[in-house]
């Protein structure tokens, strides 16, 4: 059976841009153009040349190799002819492949936002797709707000796309702008346009998040036949997002639903680079992914239910709505206060530890682990605490160095030159092999100033641990007050680039640090020495 | 026309918990409760007594007032009898007023993850639904992987669904527990349901987000005929989460497509405080809400200049598909420093401070909230400490006292007894009217003896703040590293029942959380003297 081909635009870096908080330098960009069409969507849309300096430099040349690179603009004012809206003319001069013009569709904004009639609205869409067109380039049009206006006047919003469509756009887009349309909608509203006589194959969806369903309208459109889907990566968008394609590219590829009738620019090597496309971006934006992403996220294929662990186990493939390899994410069954025994045993033998499930000692483990985590801890987060932990019952721990006692002090007064001055002391002593040191260091904080402290001198084993590095710190506060339990996470990497988390609990938020850093340092020796287990340090 | 009811069965605190990094206490559990109860929903799951400590103390009595408090578990095992089988009869002693029992729908899972034949796991479904009707308690079945089993075996999954309903079941719940399947998909399923003989009235619909379509799937389910919905605050849930109640609520309550037919426990009152519910379990969880989140997310209503928000103005409800006070939220148009200026002077006018827009201390105090904000300052949580700094900016703020220097020391050693203790201590020198007092005072951790010692002796204003009480203390660490930038909150209450924030911010956590406890007492100081505003105290 022949597929038919659902082409990818994406937005992300005109639609995208309107989220706030996010602002894209011309370098930015360059970078996300290239991400885009090396991944291999259809349509990379790059902004808006004329509405400001950075969009405009960024058309000053072509920034795609493969994908139609596209600018976005407006269609010409109502009373000039297309060939005297300067506007217009700038958008024609920009360089792209394609030009997406955006025009009124609900004839309720023609009257308030362009102070027009719905004839002109009319004569300016057929103008300016037809200057597009004897441009040489290809001519799409946004139909903003369709959905509402085809509900406030339907003949009025079939006319906008069927004009557009005569005028010889390639592509007409309908736009539901404010985000409110539900899928039942969609799938009438384009059951209509289809039979007012533009084809499927020209129409496109744009979508956005405003109920949560821009994914289901965009599949919604598909299903009524349209054929281009507009959305950005990861979801970026003006108020609650656009349609998130790094979510529709693998629903369209992977369920069963779609891929007996479609198919993508996107093949089954190019979707195992999904998880990194999605997370380079965020590292481009500055901010952390979104762990609950579809697909993507790193709990995506995370399962942390006992009753579902021990079955996962046996056949992960019904436990998984598709493989994590396929969209290039990884599978984690985690450890935590809900997990059975086969969560235990799994996360044991991903640290290389075989024990039997009748083995007393790990009827203790659990219990230990369920206590803690009934006090505060989160093992689910913290691997390397865990394997200490596992180790230390069901084995054992070399002890490698004792913390006789540690002393820290915060003091804020008047230096010398009457500026007022925090200043942050620790003293930590520590015996190896029964031989004292005392350590001292100041630090940004206590906190800190303990970690500087308590790694300065560990005897014959300092040498190991000078590649330790803490990269993040987060901090829990599980009950109201001051005198609140702490629960404190620390990150750390090590030269390897192996990275591990570890946990520590208390009232005093020095202590619970203590303990965590601890276990850094003590999961860092065991590592070292091949003790630590593989998947804690992955 | 009369509007069916869709029942809401919010499942925040059972599969809600199976988040990754997510972990409620019996505390947490209690005020979530609370706040669901509160609220409006039909049911409220709680957990899985029997499972965990936690769930097994939290079930030890009825949490709810108005909301059915359901118990969730397994039906009985294969092989013996309903009142022989101890997980079950843990659950009907449970306090509940009703049980909802997960019982396999798919044939491979029965055989594979159960290890009995489809008729014994049939006879289980069958006793165990008996069980609870005969206890007195309303009965309801998750029928897990349903969806994908129907796909496997229609005829088996189908019977689990009837088999439970004859048997008495309230609800039987159709679960998409792998997330997978697709909106047509569960039309045409939840249509054969229905036509196999268990009606509409008595399915529910529980939906993963794994395709990013949890919400569409459920409002897809609702229009084939399911009257009830499973869901979670903010979509929290195992994996990529469970469909959002948040979302789902507003979705159900404004959009003509729902409005026409159906109706929730939730009104138009309710439902504006709906930001607030969904903020506030945000803040319980410790983590910023979600600014995209659909309907309540700070961006949900933003427009960011360009070419919508000038139209915006002329007339917001044509550029918003429902209006923001509808479901408590605000509309935001980030269009110029001059909006930008509006915002704060109405923030002021709130705390009864009236300031001219040309006024050059307005610019002033707009200049260094930006500054600080950018340097990692919330006042938007923070209203106590932001009516200070307006107050000092604006007008001033007494000199009520001054605190000259601090020491704070954490120490760890071995006792007399040989046992490790830690114990916490701080000096404050603080001088009132130039005269100076000190007073030591020991804590759980630094913060908490800061805070003792602290408002140990305030001289004269020392009887002022007795009923001063510190009720929240949270941590936000901004970025990695021990040495990473600090954010405090806390929130403080008197004996007149008001609560307020204050906010601190260094790379000392001591630093910063000093800053917000000094906030603290200020306005503590200020509002005895009617000078703190109203609205920062509410």
């Amino acid at each position: 059976m022949i597929r038919e081909r659902i082409h990818l635009f994406d937005t992300t870096l005109r639609d995208g841009q309107q989220t706030p908080g996010i602002d894209f330098s011309v370098e930015d960009k360059i970078a996300i153009a290239t991400m885009l069409d090396e991944f291999g969507m259809d349509y990379v849309e790059g902004g808006y040349p004329g509405a400001n300096p950075t969009d405009t430099e960024f058309f000053s040349r072509k920034r795609t190799k493969k994908a139609r690179f596209v600018a976005f603009g407006m269609t010409k004012r109502a009373g000039v002819s297309a060939s005297n809206d300067p506007g217009l003319t700038a958008l024609l001069q920009a360089e792209s492949d394609a030009i997406c013009l955006v025009a009124k569709s609900w004839d309720y904004h023609v009257r308030v936002a362009l102070g027009c009639t719905n004839a002109e609205n009319l004569e300016s869409i057929k103008a300016s797709v037809e200057a597009v067109v004897a441009s040489g380039k290809e001519a799409l049009i946004d139909c903003e707000h369709f959905f509402d206006g085809y509900k406030a006047n339907p003949a009025y919003a079939l006319a906008c796309a069927k004009t557009a469509y005569d005028a010889g756009a390639r592509w007409v887009v309908l736009c539901d702008t404010n985000g409110g349309t539900q899928p039942p909608e969609i799938r009438d509203i384009v059951t209509a346009v289809i039979a007012h006589g533009v084809p499927g194959a020209s129409l496109g969806i744009h979508a956005h998040n405003d109920t949560g369903q821009a994914v289901a309208n965009s599949l919604a459109a598909v299903e009524a036949g349209v054929r281009q889907i507009q959305g950005t990566l990861n979801g970026i968008g003006e108020r609650c997002g656009n349609a998130n394609l790094i979510t529709l590219i693998p629903t369209l590829a992977l369920k069963e639903a779609y891929t007996s009738r479609f198919e993508t620019a996107i093949d089954a090597d190019r979707l195992q680079e999904l998880t990194q496309l999605s997370h380079s971006f965020d590292e481009l934006l500055n901010r952390s992914p979104d762990h609950q992403m579809p697909y993507v996220g790193a709990s995506a294929f995370a399962t942390k239910a006992g009753i579902h662990a021990s079955a996962l186990l046996k056949d992960p493939r019904t436990y998984e709505h598709v493989t994590p390899e396929s969209v290039g994410n990884l599978r984690k069954v985690m450890v935590s206060d809900q997990g059975g025994k086969a969560n235990f045993i799994n996360a044991l033998k991903r640290r290389g530890i075989t024990v039997s499930k009748d083995d007393p000692k790990l009827d203790k483990l659990i219990s230990i682990v369920k206590e803690r985590e009934a006090t505060g801890y989160a093992y689910e987060g913290a691997d390397a605490s865990f394997a200490i932990l596992a180790q230390r019952t069901l084995s054992s721990v070399p002890d490698f160095f004792h913390v006789e006692s540690f002393r820290v002090m915060v003091e804020r007064r008047f230096d010398a030159n009457g500026n007022l001055k925090t200043v942050s002391e620790a003293v930590v002593k520590v015996s190896v092999d029964g031989e004292a040191t005392m350590s001292v260091a100041e630090g940004h904080g206590p906190v800190n100033a303990l970690d500087l402290a308590l790694r300065k001198d560990l005897g014959k084993y300092q040498s190991e641990i000078e590649d330790l590095e803490l990269v993040d710190y987060k901090v829990r506060i599980l009950n109201g007050g001051t005198e609140a339990i702490t629960r404190v996470l620390i990150e750390s990497v090590d030269g390897t680039g192996a990275r591990w988390w570890t946990v520590g609990v208390s009232d005093n938020i020095i202590d619970a640090s203590f303990q965590a850093l601890m276990d850094s340092i003590v999961f860092k020796l065991l590592k070292n020495r091949d003790q630590a287990g593989l998947a804690a340090a992955e």
